[in-house]
């Protein structure tokens, strides 16, 4: 059994520093199409005028460079489960493409990317409303129909509807799982679509998250799921490498959207939505500075925050854009050591 | 034997969380008193212009913010260890003062921390060899002295003279022991004094270092030696908050000789020599680059860089302080894996 789980530890530690290794040899090929066809960034005028004005100098860096992350991730899931077919063995051990533990969350992965990716496209065509792809609202509505189909997935095909809550055990909610379903994916999709506005910023917050699901996913014994965690955060290790401050690309939401929705998925698939909160502390933070704002601009017809989501509150305040960035991971390993806590604490009691 | 493990996970972790919120509490008194005793930085003007123009600007942060960390690990240990001589049972549980494991490394964190405190003190009141604190040679003569005493504690007291070859086994090395020693002491006390020149660097590089070490004492069920770590690295967190650019304050010869020397004590103790390469990558780089300048320059009459070490030398080429400290961060997060990959396969085969 102790061989069995050194045996797991190499293949998803392994697993994931070739997935880095892929990722990083890819990437002059990404970017040279990037700044080939223009894919820039389109810096959004309406709305957020303190935003606008510091993040100008940004225009022109092309988006998109998400694609790394789930293209090498879905590269590596294809190329291990073919191989696995042919030769078995060493590949079977390898694979980790398995129908009860990551046919949802690869597929989901890349449903999402595709969406997000015609998205960013329309951004960089000047296509859709004020020429711009997806306004909030829209993308708010894409989000729901995602989940949607995964709650329908979770709950009337795998029959699940019990959520866990950490020391007190498995509470089965019956169809209110939906619910809940419905808003943890829209949640995670939000949130990460707002935490994307800093160099290195969202990169980084998913980064702790998925890594987190990775110990989470190991110690339930879910090792394919352990290795499709680690290859996503060894891909998002090499993207981040060129998106720090001053980023070559951004993440663009065919990343956030694949990254957001996957991250619900994971966190329905190991039963630790209440842990989410923890793993992926900054995305929360993030989006219910803007919840507030809004809230409060409705209510009080006064803002709250000099600018929302509340990095840019802190930019406007003065804080260098990199000492915002390397604060949020901060914060983002500290939360995550203590939802790790919470986790093995209510294991071991 | 499952509970046992999940009990010390818990106690690794719950431990790392409080030393981070205690150095983050103790952090405003402090600064405070670095602040008003204008315990300020003297950026060095002798040999080296474009490193003098590029930092002058920061002269006057505070240095000895290191102090954060070995007084925060030494203050935890010691209450630790009061608590469960008093109260038994839980306090025994959390208590991590060990003779065995953790009285050397401890000890080893303090005296240099002391060593580190006195040349900084002399930096500040204009003492010693052109009114800076001690130069170079003079710590290499500090740190050959404790990695004497080191050396012969680990060869005649505990009689200790093997050193752990990855796939191959453990090697014994006779009195050659003494040498090999004494290198890995001196090595990790000179790359990390040379490491400590960018906000936020050597923190992160050496937070990554004692993470791996934490992983590889847990796993050779060394729990006390685990929490320890663990301890080190929760404060090593807070001290960096505080470290990014711009940084509050700097960690000071009583921070790098504290963290170089235990990081080299803590690699002996372990028996993973040859894996420092790994947990401590950039350790290696920047010191490398330094010996590869020093070289070239004695035979070639001839730089290789611009300025030494490396990180300078990205500086004088054009990034920026923050991109260069991400970056050396992913760097050190990827060798880690790498050093990991190695440790569990040698332990699997």
């Amino acid at each position: 059994m102790y061989s069995e789980v050194l045996g797991q530890v190499v293949r998803v530690l392994s697993l994931t520093a070739v997935s880095f290794i892929a990722a990083m040899l890819l990437t002059p090929v990404l970017s040279h199409f990037l700044y080939k066809y223009k894919i820039g960034k389109q810096i959004r005028t309406e709305g957020a005028p303190i935003f606008t004005q510091m993040h100008q100098k940004k225009s022109g860096t092309p988006t998109m460079g998400g694609i790394l992350v789930w293209f090498v991730t879905g590269a590596i899931a294809l190329l291990l489960w073919i191989l696995s077919l042919i030769f078995d063995g060493f590949w079977n051990y390898l694979n980790f493409v398995s129908r009860p533990q990551t046919y949802l969350p690869i597929f989901s992965l890349l449903v999402a990317a595709l969406i997000g990716f015609a998205d960013d496209l329309m951004g960089v065509l000047h296509i859709g409303p004020k020429g711009g792809g997806l306004k909030v609202r829209h993308k708010l509505v894409l989000f729901a129909v995602i989940a949607a189909v995964g709650a329908w997935w979770f709950y009337f095909k795998l029959g699940w509807d019990f959520i866990h809550i950490p020391f007190l055990g498995d509470i089965a909610l019956g169809p209110w799982y939906i619910l809940v379903f419905f808003f943890m994916i829209i949640a995670t999709a939000f949130s990460t679509n707002e935490t994307d506005g800093l160099d290195g910023l969202a990169g980084g917050v998913l980064l702790f998250a998925y890594l987190a699901l990775c110990v989470v996913a190991f110690v339930q014994g879910k090792y394919d799921l352990a290795a499709l965690t680690g290859v996503i955060s060894g891909a998002l290790i090499a993207f981040l490498w060129f998106n720090v401050y001053p980023a070559r690309f951004f993440m663009g939401d065919t990343g956030s959207m694949a990254l957001g929705i996957t991250l619900g998925i994971l966190v329905m698939l190991t039963n630790t939505a209440l842990l989410l909160p923890f793993f992926g502390f900054i995305l929360v933070v993030e989006s219910l500075s803007v919840i507030i704002q809004m809230t409060s601009k409705k209510i009080r017809h006064k803002k709250v925050f000099l600018s929302t989501p509340i990095h840019h509150h802190l930019e406007a305040i003065g804080w260098p854009e990199t000492k915002i960035t390397m604060r949020f991971w901060i914060l983002s390993a500290v939360a995550t050591v203590f939802g790790l806590i919470i986790f093995f604490v209510d294991k071991f009691l």
